[in-house]
């Protein structure tokens, strides 16, 4: 493994400690070391905003803690979902006294220590409503809409209910907001190269050299085929496919893109896809109002892209269009 | 290779096609198609804020364009210098009246080609001023730093001048910041892993798995030394070492600090070398003002890292605190 680490069992814990340090005027470490909090949170009558999940894909999911964003990340080991414990810090931290919005991705064991926390936080008086993201159109049929997991898509289910919070929005104004973001969310995965955690010292799964796994997740989970590596143009077309088939737009409709790389994919590739993506999209009568291209949810040192397309309506543009101030956007 | 590319020629256009579609609402494409020129430009009475330089670097150069930043960039092939050409009509496109400064890396082909610019620029009347950036410690001894590539140091010459420029400064005025931020600045590298020229199809350099290079430059030029890869901590303190070594601050100086990734790791382990890194910056009395960490100059799919400190007095550090508006800065 040719990396920057220390001890393998403490990556986590060293990735936590540079990212306060680096960024400590809009995050400070929580009460509980496995919770990141902004340093404004708690907003006295402010709806709290958290999500959690594990690491190895930052910026997400701590990149994202900041001024009209969120307020506090419950952080776990790598590719593992944070304890009840570290959620419900979380939600301590970032009540403001109206509840607190729990976002997070549909894995079994986000969902399991959510539903723990939200019990544990109910008996001290801080209620917890929460919203499951479920924008990875491959891992389930559109007709198991919810049983599929959350990838990127998260990022503007953040950015939309941290900006109506800010605005003094209901809790269930706020999850209202977060709810339909996320629905309006569809995102796929391809893979180029596999990912190695540290303390296991070689890759979980493989992709053979020539070959990509289309529709691949974000901790390796495969895909809906694998085939030969195509150009970027067929590679982004048919992403863009995919995304826009279970979508369903009419056109006219204005969207909301992300092309994240998975951690060791360079950027100028990301911008070599975009450019046919962005054909794509506008050739199906869809207009592009916002664009993010970059390392916005990665695993690890994952080869591969992500695409999430986000279908806006008036409020949800506005909202996007909140400035935010946290480590990991523009 | 498994990347995302088209025909291996088209490289760079294919990545200046999707980054100006990206960011449409900042840049555009020169009417030289490799020139990216900011849509402000030019802003008539303000100095121009020029660079160029080799592609493989994304962010670098291009996404360093917009308000309070560069006006304009010469695009180069992969890892070689922009055309006089391109320098020239990028200056072209910069230019407000008042002169424009050409702010690049020393290496010999842009070297020549500015050089070439600024003479043909000269002829209709175009004033090009030149600074041009050596951060790079281990590119020469501490006597020959004028023989010493300029890298990620590049980043912060370009933010003070683009904000001295912005602020009405002449051209001498806007020469000399660059020039002082560039004398501030000492930059360092470490490769763990070569990349590929996609129209080459090999790495045109290698490094061993178990091993670290030290001292590496942005397009795999030698470092001073090879050695077994050590610990993140080691690491780290290896760098920030031999870049303040070079340094030589006195203590309560205030600083400024990039840890940048070099295109294929990870940023959890950027965060985990600033862990370090800031401790040891910290520990000889020196401090912090202002952090970036990841991918910010690259050199395509390289696994590295590159620790660039620049030291600030009044003037730096208000100019580094200037809102910019460009994609690759938040």
């Amino acid at each position: 493994m040719q990396r920057f680490i220390n001890n393998p069992d403490e990556v986590v814990e060293d990735t936590v400690k540079g990212f306060v340090k680096a960024h400590a005027d809009i995050v400070r470490l929580g009460s509980n070391p496995r919770v990141i909090a902004a340093r404004h949170a708690p907003v006295s009558g402010k709806v709290g905003v958290i999500t959690g999940g594990g690491s190895g894909h930052e910026p997400a999911f701590i990149g994202y803690t900041g001024r009209n964003m969120l307020d506090a990340v419950a952080v776990g080991e790598l590719f593992s979902s944070p304890t009840a414990k570290s959620f419900l810090d979380a939600a301590r931290e970032a009540n403001g006294g109206r509840g607190v919005v729990c976002l997070y991705g549909n894995y079994a064991g986000d969902n399991m220590n959510v539903k723990m926390a939200t019990k544990l936080a109910e008996k001290e008086g801080i209620t917890i409503a929460t919203v499951v993201a479920n924008d990875d159109v491959c891992s389930a049929g559109p007709d198991e809409r919810e049983k599929r997991r959350g990838v990127a898509g998260e990022i503007f289910m953040w950015k939309c209910a941290g900006a109506k919070a800010g605005e003094g929005a209901s809790l269930e104004e706020v999850q209202a907001i977060a709810q339909r973001a996320i629905d309006n969310c569809r995102s796929i995965g391809v893979g180029l190269g596999p990912c190695t955690l540290p303390a296991v010292g070689h890759p979980n799964f493989s992709i053979e050299p020539g070959t990509m796994e289309v529709g691949i997740g974000h901790h390796g989970e495969p895909g809906v085929r694998v085939e030969p590596l195509k150009s970027a143009s067929e590679v982004a077309r048919d992403m863009t496919k995919i995304v826009l088939g279970d979508h369903n737009l009419t056109a006219g409709t204005e969207v909301a893109v992300i092309v994240s790389g998975l951690g060791a994919t360079p950027l100028n590739e990301l911008y070599i896809l975009h450019d046919t993506i962005e054909s794509e999209i506008t050739g199906r009568g869809l207009k592009i109002s916002k664009t993010y291209i970059g390392n916005y949810f990665t695993s690890l040192e994952m080869v591969g892209a992500t695409l999430t397309v986000m279908a806006l309506d008036e409020e949800l543009k506005r909202l996007l269009d909140v400035d935010v101030h946290c480590p990991a956007m523009p």
